[in-house]
């Protein structure tokens, strides 16, 4: 078991990878205060996993929430179910939500931890590859609104996040392929190294080497953590960890909630983002292609769909990182090197948009 | 214009008091980034005072939601309702969300301004003698569950209070007298000199006296901003500041969202907690009578409806201070000193319930 800390101050939490976790009974017991938890989930992953959680869950009265899957129930409606159920429970601001699942459940459980009684503890046990390397970690919860994804939320840091990297065994390889793209992301921003590393490992990656596997997450979630303890609520830097999420979420958006994964979004996301950084001058064309190839390589989509530019620039407009009504955008000015900027021309944002979103009315 | 400060570090905000406020232009301009702005009112107060502000607001771009009128509407689907509006109307994370009325409608929209895109400005303008003492300061921000209040929220700070007295002449007599229950709060639990003040004014009080109400809203006003800056998030001391509270939340929940104003309930609670302050053997029994005096006199209730014991007990126990299933009180050691306590005799808790709720089933 590999230990890393996000250092928040008073909001510390670790974050423990390894096999096995989720079964081993002292761990939860060692960071909650609670005694009656709420145990989240979803009705494909429940069943798969809430057996071992539930066994090392003596001595917790435990009630439980199951949701159904996908990012079309992200939504306010299903917070409220959560919320529901734990006032049916009688739970009381000592108790805490435990979220067993994947980005989506985690962020939903998060949310509802964050406003019942205005903040109760909660606990992370991501299950997709995705949510142990990104959206586990850093305590941004929340749910999407009908016309923007991630549009409702708090910022709520969980108490721990417990990654058990045998549930990868269970993971759908397109669910493994998506995880890939965020941790493929985190090479991108910060770490050119890393990304070489991936690029050398990628098949025992898609093989799921547990080694690798481990390996991947544990770098991904130090790259994470030092960025969120430096930039908590996002005033800086930690928008660099949104590369290919202002394109990737009016892609979900556009697509449908649900239609593309998160994951393949943003690497369609990133591939834009790297080809509008050529296009200004900052990335060779060999640099765009080398991102194209590895995305291409994890069996990731590098082109969005035909949404119409006007339709995708009315998403962009309502991502979280526009200011005075300028979308800002997470750039590459390297491989290994991102920004957040509004300075680019307006018009070669619209080119970008025309060529890869299709020029037609939507 | 008198001028105080919640002193919260980066979130400290100024509280101002006096008459005109909402019209004088510049206050609000100094105090937001925003440039868009959601106004927030209910179908009461926005025909009376919006006028007035929207003509403040020039420089501004200004959406409305206006909400229906009452507690029965402090719900997630009106929280629902202003996200909508929040989207429809683009906004960005630099917009500002503006609360314009009472209690309610300053719990909904502050909800609403701590949810969207995790958090953007707001600043409360209270219209009623509660809002302009107690609800508007301090960043407790949500709404009702069918079984519990306030049980769904979060805190969240405004960026300023601007509380105009002036709108205090157009509130209904039954309003005014509610606020005054939470006045009589702040000399029950910290300052014997100022309930003393009270009942030697109270008929100035209800008789609207300028210069009578703004003494009682700023000293109102000291306390609170004194407790929230040592508390913010009621670990301790702030627990204080619901004297009559989790009576009073167990009366309104139990008589009907609505049917008991938030003050009242909060008064019969005051009532309440003194009794069994008097049981316990703290207060003697001509302090019981001060403070069912001063409550009387002020046109409060001092009993609560008959809602049955078991009943009562189960609302009760949904309150946010309950910890280990125990239900914990504020109660008076003397008037003028509060403590937060669950150490009482049960059965001296389930007589009271007795005399006080009814012992019926419900």
């Amino acid at each position: 078991m590999e230990t890393l800390t996000i250092d928040l101050g008073p909001r510390s939490y670790p974050i423990l990878i390894g096999p096995g976790l989720l079964g081993e009974s002292g761990l939860l017991g060692a960071r909650i205060r609670a005694r009656d938890v709420m145990l989240v989930s979803n009705v494909t992953v429940a069943p798969l996993w809430s057996p071992r959680l539930t066994g090392a869950l003596a001595g917790f009265r435990v009630a439980q929430c199951i949701l159904p899957d996908g990012e079309a129930h992200k939504t306010l409606a299903t917070v409220s179910q959560v919320l529901d159920a734990m006032v049916a429970s009688g739970l009381n601001r000592d108790c805490a939500v435990l979220a067993l699942g994947g980005g989506v459940v985690g962020d939903i459980a998060g949310f509802a931890a964050a406003c019942y009684q205005r903040g109760v503890d909660f606990v992370q046990l991501p299950t997709t590859l995705l949510a142990q390397v990104d959206s586990s970690v850093g305590g941004k919860t929340g749910v999407d609104h009908p016309r923007g994804k991630n549009l409702i939320g708090a910022f709520h840091q969980p108490v721990a996040v417990l990654a058990d990297t045998d549930t990868l065994r269970t993971l759908p390889d397109r669910e493994l392929r998506a995880g890939l793209a965020e941790v493929i992301k985190y090479g991108l921003i910060r770490d050119e190294k890393f990304l070489a590393w991936i690029e050398a490992n990628l098949e025992r990656l898609l093989g799921r080497d547990p080694a690798a596997l481990a390996h991947a997450i544990s770098v991904s979630c130090q790259c994470k953590a030092g960025i969120v303890a430096c930039d908590e609520r996002e005033q800086g830097e930690r928008a660099l960890l949104n590369l290919g999420h202002t394109f990737g979420h009016a892609i979900e958006t556009g697509a449908g909630y649900g239609a593309w994964l998160h994951g393949e979004a943003v690497a369609a996301g990133m591939a834009m983002a790297s080809e509008f950084s050529r296009r200004l001058g900052w990335l060779e064309r060999a640099d765009l292609e080398r991102v194209r190839a590895v995305l291409t390589r994890a069996g990731l989509p590098v082109d969005p769909p035909r949404l119409g530019r006007s339709r995708a620039l009315e998403l962009m407009r309502m991502d979280k990182k526009v200011r005075a009504g300028r979308i800002r955008l997470v750039l590459l000015e390297r491989i290994g090197s991102a920004v957040c900027t509004g300075d680019y021309p307006d018009d070669a944002l619209e080119a970008l948009l025309d060529d890869q979103f299709g020029s037609a009315v939507s």
